[in-house]
């Protein structure tokens, strides 16, 4: 059972009034430099976080399951102490609810994405070279008025640069319909549906007739003259982070994606002015006094890990040290420091590497390890785990569970 | 979920072209020299898979679950990834297998053993003196000529010295029948049956009869007058390899019983011309470029930790580092080397020690650990975990795991 499991099922929480900060840098988790031997995170110059370290205690995560490549979505999630094949939270419910758009039990939301299309409906960009926000804005705003067949209601909402997202409401919708998104240039939208799987859903109509509608509306428009969609999926029914450990909890982050995950379990999400890590710590000494947990998300490592780009995720991770070194004058109980996932920046992707974590509190027993890096983290004392174990044991530090079982 | 549940269910994998080789050494794992404190692994010269080990990542595997002992059927199907307490086959099965029988549904095999009994039936030697294979296969010849009553066919064939195997083929058979192997000089064949456990069932029946006949053929026999049977078992029904992970396997071994669970997950049985950890890398280079995944089974370790012979495992264990060393030069992707459970030559038996296990690659992560052993391992950054993990984690260097949610 994961965290959440446990603790709800078991009724084992209580409020010590202690506080918890939980720092993720997305896609922490890296390889070795060819040259030097050492990770990104191992190169960084980091003294908050080996201060941390040192004192507390460390290992390395699992944020699903050993083996899996995590998404985003879904990593964040478990971590958050909730069983991901349980709950398999799909793009779309991710994207609305990122946005802030209430959706009710008989929609259906779907990720699209502006993209540019030749003549035969072939695709040649699939961001429609990144149009600006505002751009992607009022093509929603265009898009919004198309009306459907079958007394299906549709809402077309932009998320950020080519990224929007479509809900459908009606009664009867499922979430059957697949991706028309090829995931790749080169090839027209896939069809949504396998005419060989039987009758077609109402989703998949309702899907055909709003991509249609929305080809032929943006046929003049330059570069993002089409769309295709992704990630069907209905309202996710997730117990809140407060119901399964009590927590008045709020989420810091820049990337709607993850706003989303974070008000699937009932987060506050609060509004950083700015984009900047730096931005993100003056909101967090701005609420910090207002809640029990907070999650400080911090994007640009991963972005930068996809890149390939070595030196700026390291120089992300030294700009998150010294965010680190400031948190610590707000006087955290329990800090808890990791990643949903690793992308090293050779691989410039997602991968399977585990990812370091390390525990810092009064509570935390120490262990050998002095300097927070992979390499030291494989032999910490918290050995080896998966990511939805970790808040049960960060909410035991902040003493907030009761025994368990006479 | 196992690897094997998770890459299928989740359709996950992909086809990046990249090979793994899969290397295990049956009993691997021992226990300290009294005079030394190193173990059969840690005293073996391996500068291969201490090359290995200092440019991978190490651990400690359960290879079915902490604590248990492992069966060597069982701990195979586990390290390929299937969860052995859905899928537990019998021994009459893995040898029906290991001969390349091919089963029905409506059959149930069971393992024979030639022996030697007293008159009054006792049996005074469970392996009649290890009679030669010829010698089996002369026999089963006779005994495949028994007829039984209700329909029922059965097949006698040789598998190697003394051992056997008997399929039972009509409608309405189970594997209910117990083992009449007694496991132990000095005592009668056991029941096939008990009595108070309400009527018989009709595997009951023909095995009684096939017993009864075969003893009467064999009474002239000398030293193998006798049989006694155990472990009956249907026909396993296994997702194939190619089926979980895409995977064109091939299984490199010598022994029956592994040949039997390799086929049982669709794997390619290569045949090995000769016995010697040489002659099956002779296979091995001759296969290698036809399939995406070889299996390749060293026997000894475990023979001669059964024996008791610490020096000779030893030299096993040399022997099959010098195979390794040539076995790079195939290139392979990922290489992964490990046992099946351990043998301690001072225990002379299966034991339930976790089994060191590397990982080398070019995406997996160096750790601290710079020697493979035990007690190395034991800090390796891969943790302890259960060996129907290590396929996932195996395929995802191989960069053959597309990411799990969005």
């Amino acid at each position: 059972m994961t965290s959440a499991e446990l603790a709800q099922k078991y009724g084992l929480v209580r409020n010590s009034g202690e506080k918890l900060l939980l720092v993720v840098l997305d896609g922490l988790g890296g390889m070795s430099h060819p040259i030097t031997g050492l990770t990104e995170l191992e190169t960084a110059y980091t003294p908050t976080m080996d201060l941390l370290a040192a004192q507390g205690a460390c290992g390395l995560i699992d944020p699903i399951k050993r083996g899996l490549v995590p998404g985003s979505g879904l990593a964040h999630l478990s971590l958050f102490g909730y069983d991901t094949f349980k709950y398999p939270i799909g793009r779309g419910s991710i994207a609305a609810y990122g946005i802030g758009f209430d959706m009710q039990d008989s929609d259906v939301a779907v990720r699209v994405n502006f993209c540019t299309a030749a003549e035969d409906g072939t695709i040649t960009d699939r961001r429609a070279g990144r149009i600006p926000t505002d751009t992607c804005r009022a093509l929603c705003e265009r898009l919004d008025t198309i009306t459907l067949s079958g007394n299906i209601d549709v809402f077309v909402k932009p998320v950020r640069e080519h990224r929007a997202v479509v809900i459908f409401r009606g009664s009867g919708l499922t979430a059957e319909a697949k991706d028309t998104d090829p995931g790749a240039v080169g090839s027209k939208p896939l069809p949504l549906w396998d005419d060989a799987g039987g009758s077609r859903p109402p989703i998949v109509q309702a899907a055909e007739e709003f991509q249609n509608k929305a080809w032929q509306i943006l046929k003049e428009q330059n570069p993002a003259n089409a769309v295709v969609m992704r990630g069907f999926a209905t309202k996710p029914k997730l117990p809140s982070m407060n119901n399964c450990y009590g927590l008045n909890a709020a989420c810091i982050a820049v990337y709607p994606d993850y706003k989303g995950i974070c008000r699937m379990v009932g987060m506050e999400i609060v509004d950083v002015k700015g984009e900047t890590i730096a931005d993100e710590f003056k909101t967090l000494a701005a609420v910090w006094k207002d809640h029990d947990f907070v999650f400080l998300h911090v994007k640009k490592t991963d972005s930068y890990g996809e890149d390939g780009d070595f030196d700026a995720k390291v120089g992300v991770i030294e700009d998150a040290d010294r965010v680190l070194a400031q948190a610590m004058d707000l006087s955290p109980d329990v800090m808890v420091v990791t990643g949903d996932h690793s992308t090293p920046a050779q691989m410039a992707s997602h991968s399977a590497h585990p990812v370091p974590i390390l525990y810092w509190g009064q509570w935390v027993r120490p262990d050998l390890v002095e300097h927070f890096g992979e390499t030291e983290c494989g032999v910490g004392s918290l050995g080896r785990f998966d990511g939805s174990a970790m808040m049960l044991e960060a909410l035991a530090y902040t003493g907030r569970l009761d025994k368990f079982g006479a």
